[in-house]
C-alpha cells in the first residue's frame, strides 16, 4: 500500500529493480547539500530516507529543512565511490525533474534532522521544548522508533492473548471511585448535579465483574488515572495491560503472563527463556535490599547481624547489620567516600560506613571501631578480597537492607554493569498480606483506617495457609500475589482475588473498613459475589515502563506520544486551563444540595 | 490452555476421544432435572454447555442454579435415543464421582439459564435490572455472543491495518477542550488550580498532529466522550475506531476503509463485495430523503415539483413537491391513514397528505384538489400501479425530503423489507462544506459564531474547484468529505483535513471564530502547520454502532459491557455519585482566582 495520491513508493523501496524507473516520492527535506549547482536533499519519509538530486536551480532554491515535497524523477545507482553504506538506500539517488512544495516549514526551534541520530543526545532542546514542539520532536528517528515499538508490543501481546483464549473487553472510564490507594480523579455529571465520576485508577473491579459474568479470559490495553504529585517518572494518565482469568490459580495466570512477556521481547528482536525465575518476597528483600531486585547483576547482601552480636561499636549494636561488597573499592579517595556520604543522606540515611581491605591487609574506614576478632575475620565474612571495600548498614531490618539494595545498584551502575539491552527477570512471589499503614517510607496512600493496609489491594487472596487465621495474625499472613520484575523495575503485578464475600468481609474489618463504608464504595462487588463468582486472578503489566525498558530509554515519557510535564501541564496544548463561567455553571459543581433536601 | 487449577477441558471440549476417559470441568449450574433419583445438571463454562449426571443424593442435594462446581467425573456416551441435537455436546454425559461447590449464588433476581434462549426477549426484566445486575445478564449466551464478536471486529480491523502499515498510537485522555460542537467533559486540575481538562470529543487534532510528526499511518480504537443529554441511543462515553494517513487523497482513505470494513464483516462471518456504491450527498437526499439512505430496498423518492408547477392544490404550490410510493396501501382503512397523520406530526410534518389509486382507476385521498390534467397521469407520473397508494410532502426541499426519507423507510419497517443479516453499505460523497447554523432540525451545536457552521468539523478540506472561492460562497462550496453507510446508519465518516494554515485561516474566518478565539483553542494546531504538515486525510469507524449492527441487536447498550443507563446513571455502581467535602476542596474546583489576580 504504499501507493497513494501523493507517491508511487517509499524511501526504503528503491532498490535495484526501480534502476531506471520513474518514481513518485513524498517526504520531508531532512538535509540539503548544494556541491557545484546542484541540490542534493536528504527526503525523509516514514520509512526512511533517500538522496534526491535537483540540478535545476530554480527548482531547488525554494526547499528549506523540513519543507514537505513531492518529488517526480528517476532512480540511478550513485556514481561510484558516493553510495553511502550507512544508509539502507545509500547506493541509489533519485534525479528529480519535478519538485513540488506541499507545505512550507518556519524556521525551526530545534533541529530534526537525522543527522542528529548518531550524535549525543545533549544535542536536544529542553524537555519543556521538545513537549511544546512534540510534533517535530516525534519526527526525529530515535522517537519514531519507539512509537513502532510500542505499537508492535501491543501487536505482539494481543497475538499471544488470542491464542490464549482471551477476549478483548472494553470497560468504561466514567465509573464509581473505587478504594485503590490514590486519589482519583473526577468529572462532574451535568445531569445529576452534585454528583460525579471518577476516572478509574484501574479496572480492577470492572474485570472481577467480568469474572461473575463468565467472561473467562479476559484483557483490555486500559488507560488508567491518578492523581498524585508527579514525582519521578509518573504521569497522571497511564497504561496498563490488564488481564484476568476464572478458574485459575497463581500458577495458572504466571504461565499464562510468561507467554505474553515472551511475545512482547520477540516483538522487539530479543529471546526470552521460559520459565522466569522466581525468588520470594522475603529473600529479595534479604539478599537485594529490595522488592523489585535488578539481576542483571550478583554481588548480594550480606547479614552481619550475628557476626556483629557482642560488638563493642555502638553503631552497629542494632536489629540487623548488613554489608555490600564495593569490588576494588579499597583506592577509592576519601572525598568520593565523602560524596557517598551525601549519596546516603540524600536516600534518607544518616550516612554510610565502610572499610576498605588495603593489599597486605590493613583494614581502614570504621574498622577501628571494631573488636580484634571482628577486623580479623570481616573480608571473609562478607566474601572480599584485598582491594575491595564494603559499605555497611544498622537498624531496622527493613530500611538498613533498602540502604544496601540502593548501595548495590548505584555500585553497578558506576561500575558500568547496567546493560539496558539485557534483560533479567524474576517473579517476586510470597508477599505479606498486609503491610503497616503508618509506614514513613511508603508512598501509597493507606486503604482503610486500621494500622494494617493492604501490601496489594483489599481484594487480594489470603494464601491457602492463611485462610483461616490471617484476622488474628495480619502481621505474619501471606497472600496469593506476585509481581514480575525486570531490570530492578517492578513490570507487572497481580493477585489471586478473594471471591468469597466472608473472606472479603474479614479482610475489610482487618483494613477497618466498615460494613456501611465497604457497601458505599463497591457494594455492588460484594452483592456480585452473592450469585457464583468463580475463583479468579489476574495481572497487570506497566505498559509505558515495559515500553521505556524494551526501548532502552530512561523515561516513559519517550515512549508516550504525548505526555504531560510537571504538575500535569501539556507544554503543547496548554492543558489543563480554565473553563468559561458558562461552563463552569453547565458542570454543575457549583449546585447546592441544601437547597434540595427537607 | 483449557487445562487449569479446576480444569482438565471445558465443556465443548469433550468428544469422541475423551468417552471412557476422566475429566474435570468447572462452571456453573445452568439448569438441574432430577429424575429417578437422579440429577441432571447442564454444566456452563465459556464455551458452552454439558450435562452431568450425579446419582449420589448427598452430591446432587445442594446443587442451584448458577451455582459455581468444579465436577470430576467419567465422560460416555447418553443412552439411545437421549442425544439432544440441539446441544453440541448432546451425544455425551460426564457421570460425577466427585462435586465440589465452589462458590454459592442466592436466589437470582431474574433467569439466566440458556434455555431461555429460545424464548422471546420479553422474558427477559427491565433494563434498569438487567443494568443493575450486569454481570447475570452477561452470563446470558447472547450477551456473551455479543462481546465475543466485539474482540473478534477488533482484532480482524488491526489485522487489515497493520497489513496497510498501520501504527496504533494512544493519545491522551485528559486533553484541552477542543471544538468539535459538543458539550466537554471536564476534569479540574488538582495542581492547577482552577484549571480543567477535557475529555477527548475525539482525537481529531491529535491525530492531525501526528500526522504533522510524520506518523504516516495512525489508528486507535479511542475512548470517546461527549456530554449530551441522552437521547435516543447514545451513550456518554463511546468507542471509535479512528484512522489518520499521510500523503493520501479521498480515493486513498476510502479504499483503505472499505479494506477493513471488509475484514470486519468476514470476522462475523459475512461477505462484502468491494468496492462499496457511492452516491452523493445531493442524490441521496433527492432519491432517499436522507444523508444515510438504508439502500436494502428500494422505493426511492419521486419529485413532482414540476408535475405540480401550474397545481390549483395550494399546499402544493411550494418550492419542492415529493412523494413515495406505499405499495399495495391503496385498501388501507383510514384509521390507519389517520394514524399515519400522528407519526408524522411526531416527525415534525404537519400531516401527510395522500393518495389512494383504487382498482379501476379511482383516485382517493388529496385527489381531488388537484386539476383533471393531474390527477389523470399521476399514477404513471410516481410509478405506481393500481392497488398502491403514494404519500406526498411539500415545502422546502430538505424538510420534504427528510419527511418522505422517513416514510420510506417505516413503510419498509411495516413490510418486514428490513432484513438484520442483510448488510446494504453506500459511501455518501460531495457534501456541502457548511450548513446554516440556525437550522432547527439540526441537533449539533453550531461551532462558531457567523451563520454558517461546519457540515463535519472545522478542519476538512474545501474540495479542489472550491479551494479559492469557498469564503466567497459559503452556502454552495463543496469539502471534501465523505460518510459510509450501513442499512441507514452513520457507521463512519472522514474527510481530507486543512493542512495549510492560509486555508485554516480562512475558514475559521467564515465560521466567525476570531483569531484569537482560534489561537486560545486550538493555536497549536495553526502552530504545528507552520512547520511543514503534510497533506493528510482519515476516517473513524463508529464502533458500538458497527458491533450493533453485526450482532443485529437493536440498541448499542447490548454491545457495551457496561453500559450507562439514561441520564447517565450506571445502576450497577451507582455512579455518579456525590464526593466527599476533603475531595472537594482537593479538587480545587473552589479555588478564586480573583484571590490570586492583581
Amino acid at each position: 500500500m504504499s501507493q497513494t495520491a501523493y507517491r508511487t513508493h517509499h524511501a526504503t523501496d528503491v532498490t535495484d529493480d526501480l534502476v531506471g524507473k520513474r518514481v513518485t516520492l513524498s517526504g520531508w527535506v531532512d538535509r540539503r547539500r548544494d556541491h557545484g549547482g546542484v541540490a542534493f536533499i536528504d527526503l525523509r519519509d516514514s520509512t526512511g530516507l533517500i538522496q534526491v538530486v535537483i540540478d535545476d536551480e530554480d527548482m531547488a532554491r525554494p526547499l528549506r529543512n523540513e519543507f514537505v515535497v513531492e518529488v517526480e524523477g528517476t532512480v540511478r545507482l550513485r556514481p561510484e565511490g558516493n553510495a553511502n553504506d550507512h544508509l539502507a538506500t545509500g547506493k541509489y539517488e533519485v534525479v528529480a525533474d519535478k519538485v513540488t512544495v506541499l507545505a512550507k516549514s518556519a524556521a525551526l526551534p530545534f533541529q530534526v534532522s537525522t543527522a542528529l541520530e548518531n550524535e549525543t543526545e545533549t544535542k536536544l532542546p529542553s524537555e519543556e521544548t521538545r513537549l511544546k514542539y512534540r510534533y517535530l520532536d516525534l519526527r526525529r528517528p530515535a522517537m519514531q522508533r519507539n512509537i513502532k515499538l510500542r505499537s508492535n508490543m501491543a501487536k505482539a501481546a494481543r497475538r499471544a492473548l488470542d491464542e490464549m483464549g482471551f477476549t478483548e473487553v472494553e470497560t468504561p472510564t466514567m465509573i464509581k471511585s473505587t478504594p485503590e490507594g490514590a486519589r482519583d480523579f473526577v468529572v462532574p455529571a451535568r445531569l445529576v448535579p452534585g454528583s460525579w465520576y471518577a476516572l478509574p485508577q484501574s479496572p480492577q473491579l470492572l474485570k472481577q465483574l467480568l469474572m461473575v459474568s463468565g467472561v473467562e479470559r479476559y484483557y483490555q490495553l486500559a488507560r488508567c488515572y491518578r492523581d498524585e504529585d508527579f514525582r519521578a517518572d509518573r504521569q497522571p494518565e497511564f497504561t496498563q495491560l490488564d488481564m484476568e482469568m476464572a478458574f485459575v490459580d497463581q500458577e495458572d495466570v504466571m504461565a499464562m503472563a510468561e507467554q505474553v512477556i515472551k511475545a512482547i521481547w520477540e516483538s522487539a528482536g530479543y529471546e526470552v527463556t521460559l520459565p522466569l525465575p522466581r525468588i520470594t518476597w522475603q529473600e529479595a528483600m534479604d539478599k537485594y535490599g529490595s522488592d523489585k531486585p535488578d539481576l542483571r547483576f550478583g554481588n548480594p547482601l550480606v547479614e552481619l547481624t550475628d557476626y556483629f552480636k557482642n560488638t563493642p561499636f555502638r553503631v552497629f549494636q542494632a536489629p540487623y547489620v548488613g554489608a555490600v561488597v564495593f569490588k576494588g573499592g579499597a583506592s577509592t579517595p576519601r572525598r568520593q567516600f565523602d560524596a557517598w556520604q551525601d549519596w546516603a543522606r540524600q536516600h534518607g540515611a544518616k550516612g554510610l560506613a565502610y572499610v576498605q581491605f588495603m593489599e597486605g591487609g590493613e583494614l581502614k574506614g570504621v574498622a577501628k571501631n571494631f573488636s580484634e576478632e571482628e577486623r580479623a575475620g570481616l573480608r571473609e565474612a562478607v566474601g572480599a578480597e584485598e582491594g575491595d571495600a564494603v559499605f555497611f548498614a544498622a537498624g531496622s531490618r527493613e530500611s538498613s537492607q533498602l540502604l544496601l539494595g540502593a548501595v548495590r545498584v548505584e555500585l553497578a551502575r558506576r561500575a558500568g554493569l547496567l546493560d539496558p539491552h539485557q534483560f533479567a527477570f524474576t517473579w517476586v512471589v510470597d508477599f505479606p498480606l498486609f503491610k503497616k499503614a503508618d509506614d514513613p517510607d511508603d508512598d501509597d496512600v493507606a486503604v482503610g483506617h486500621s494500622q494494617w493496609t493492604s501490601m496489594h489491594h483489599p481484594f487480594t487472596m489470603p494464601s491457602k495457609d492463611w485462610i483461616d487465621t490471617f484476622d488474628k495474625d495480619p502481621e505474619h499472613a501471606m497472600s496469593d500475589s506476585y509481581d514480575i520484575v525486570c531490570n530492578g523495575n517492578e513490570i507487572g503485578g497481580g493477585s489471586v482475588r478473594i471471591h468469597r464475600d466472608d473472606i472479603q468481609d474479614r479482610v475489610l474489618d482487618v483494613l477497618g473498613i466498615s460494613e456501611d463504608e465497604a457497601n458505599d464504595k463497591f457494594g455492588f462487588l460484594l452483592e456480585a459475589f452473592k450469585y457464583g463468582a468463580p475463583p479468579h486472578a489476574g495481572i497487570a503489566l506497566g505498559w509505558d515502563r515495559v515500553a521505556s525498558i524494551l526501548a532502552g530509554v530512561d523515561s516513559i515519557r519517550d515512549v508516550i506520544a504525548f505526555p504531560k510535564a510537571g504538575g500535569g501541564r501539556d507544554p503543547l496544548t496548554g492543558a489543563p486551563a480554565p473553563i468559561s463561567a458558562e461552563q463552569r455553571a453547565e458542570t454543575g459543581v457549583d449546585y447546592d444540595p441544601d437547597e434540595d433536601e427537607d
